[in-house]
């Protein structure tokens, strides 16, 4: 059996891919102090917003502002979703340390949700390097591929069509390739089968999983995604996020409950939970209309916990 | 990476593990009604109780009429779990195709839940083999090893005292040995470790993998056990069970669920998972007081499912 990574990276998402899915629209300065708080507790890569239209997703409208405020804690690397060029125009002027790219790999979700096929998306992400690379700018560029396992609109999703776009953004100049279950369809197997072919593809630029926790499968998949070397994932705080369409039936890995598992693995992530927990608790107030998720906020952390987690840190 | 099993048998313990933790005491037609449907669902291992004193476990006093009418059920293997040779002796009678003794790694759960030591428990082991043998009885035996990831009491539960107790179970006598999750302290690193060295120590008498969703690990540690050859899983249908004084936190790794994940991996388990979805619902009414579990009876199955579905079954 392969060894785990000994460090693993969790990018906190839940300012954009859980605030986007849901109907509480959260003030800016307590966007601020979720990510000050997220910071505090030791993470380091949080995607903090999008670049779209406001007038599209009036929940991230303050995303410029989050990127400058983010900017200043030293050593946190900060993310944002960019649709298209436009809006990597608008991450590389903020100086955002990473852009990243959505593609879906099923063409009629791609046409569904970006109006775009899925190689119109490679052609745009071929002119954000040359735009990015005119700019004297340091971002990097992220392909993130979505439906990955699969899509509600189309059904099946080729494996063979994920690799070919996925060549096909490194060939177009993305820095980092990630593969993302965006609507909660994958299963252990083909997060393992996948993983393994994409690391043959992208080598080290393979760069994130993404899983929603639609059938309780996200950290199964994590799991699995692990054993093949990948060491970052996407999770929300409190498993916001999914389709607000299906109330309590989504929502992303939890950050918290996946920053255990990895801890009681023996592997870092340089977060403290307890911290990580009082943020959560914050966060429940705040979205007190919304569905929350995650277990280890009510079951709390075993009596063998602190011992393991003194241990992965000092690892 | 190491194969899966081709197919996988979820031995569904929610009339015992599942009914035991609960308030409500399920009426003796009902858990028929249970039996009855899970078996039209397709599942082949049904734990329908318990022989232990009534006075102690008033919802498991039906279990002797339970065994006789699962019996019945051509191809049903029919479990139940037993305390002690007491139990065993009447478990031999009803002619139950298992009896599942359990024993605590951890030797202050040992104590306050069996009022014996683990070494104890295997001397009875020894006495149930014996009796077994003398009645001329086919029931077979399997020493369920509980508390093999920690302990709510003891706290950590060593992994040398867990295989010393798994040796001792064989030597002993026991057909079958098993490891369980008993508290939900379980992490898939920890899950893939001793499931490795126990198939070592028990070789095909390492039967079962029973896990609790304490900390929504559930079935990722089964994914990690399933890695290691397990192809056998404990269940409870909604994931009842677990301490009813946690309401909410517990419960054990959710039946259907599992089945979903098994199956989309393209595993055969032999269940039909629409109707056991409507036995969940069924389920659910009569359990209306009660805190029930898992994600697919909201998420339902995904698009992409019923042809990977049949095409497991036809594998």
């Amino acid at each position: 059996m392969p060894p785990f990574p000994s460090s693993v990276v969790i990018r906190e998402v839940g300012l954009r891919d859980g605030l986007q899915s849901i109907e509480t629209l959260l003030p800016t300065p307590q966007k601020i102090e979720w990510i000050d708080d997220a910071y505090a507790a030791g993470q380091r890569e949080i995607e903090v917003g999008s670049f779209v239209p406001a007038r599209l997703l009036p929940q991230l409208a303050d995303t410029a502002e989050l990127v400058a405020h983010a900017k200043a804690l030293p050593g946190l690397l900060v993310s944002v979703l960019v649709p298209n060029l436009k809006g990597a125009e608008r991450a590389i002027e903020a100086q955002a340390d990473l852009l990243l790219v959505p593609l879906s790999a099923s063409r009629a979700h791609s046409l569904a949700n970006l109006r775009k096929t899925p190689d119109e998306v490679v052609a745009e992400v071929a002119r954000i390097r040359a735009a990015r690379d005119a700019a004297g700018s340091k971002t990097l560029i992220e392909g993130g591929i979505g439906t990955a396992f699969g899509c509600t609109i189309q059904g099946a999703v080729e494996q063979s069509e994920v690799l070919r776009c996925m060549q096909a953004l490194l060939d177009a100049g993305a820095d980092r390739v990630s593969l993302a279950d965006t609507v909660g369809y994958a299963n252990p197997a083909a997060v393992r089968d996948v993983f393994e072919k994409a690391r043959r593809i992208a080598g080290d630029k393979l760069w994130c999983g993404h899983f929603h926790d639609t059938r309780g499968l996200a950290l199964a998949n994590v799991y699995a995604a692990l054993e093949t070397g990948v060491a970052r994932f996407d999770a929300t705080l409190a498993g916001i996020g999914g389709c607000p369409h299906a109330p309590g039936a989504s929502g992303n890995a939890a950050s918290e409950d996946l920053a255990f598992m990895l801890a009681d693995m023996g592997i870092a992530t340089g977060i403290d939970i307890e911290r990580l927990l009082a943020l959560r608790a914050k966060i429940s107030q705040w979205l007190s209309n919304e569905t929350l998720h995650g277990t280890l906020w009510l079951a709390g952390l075993p009596k063998t916990f602190s011992a393991q987690s003194i241990h992965a840190h000092s690892a």
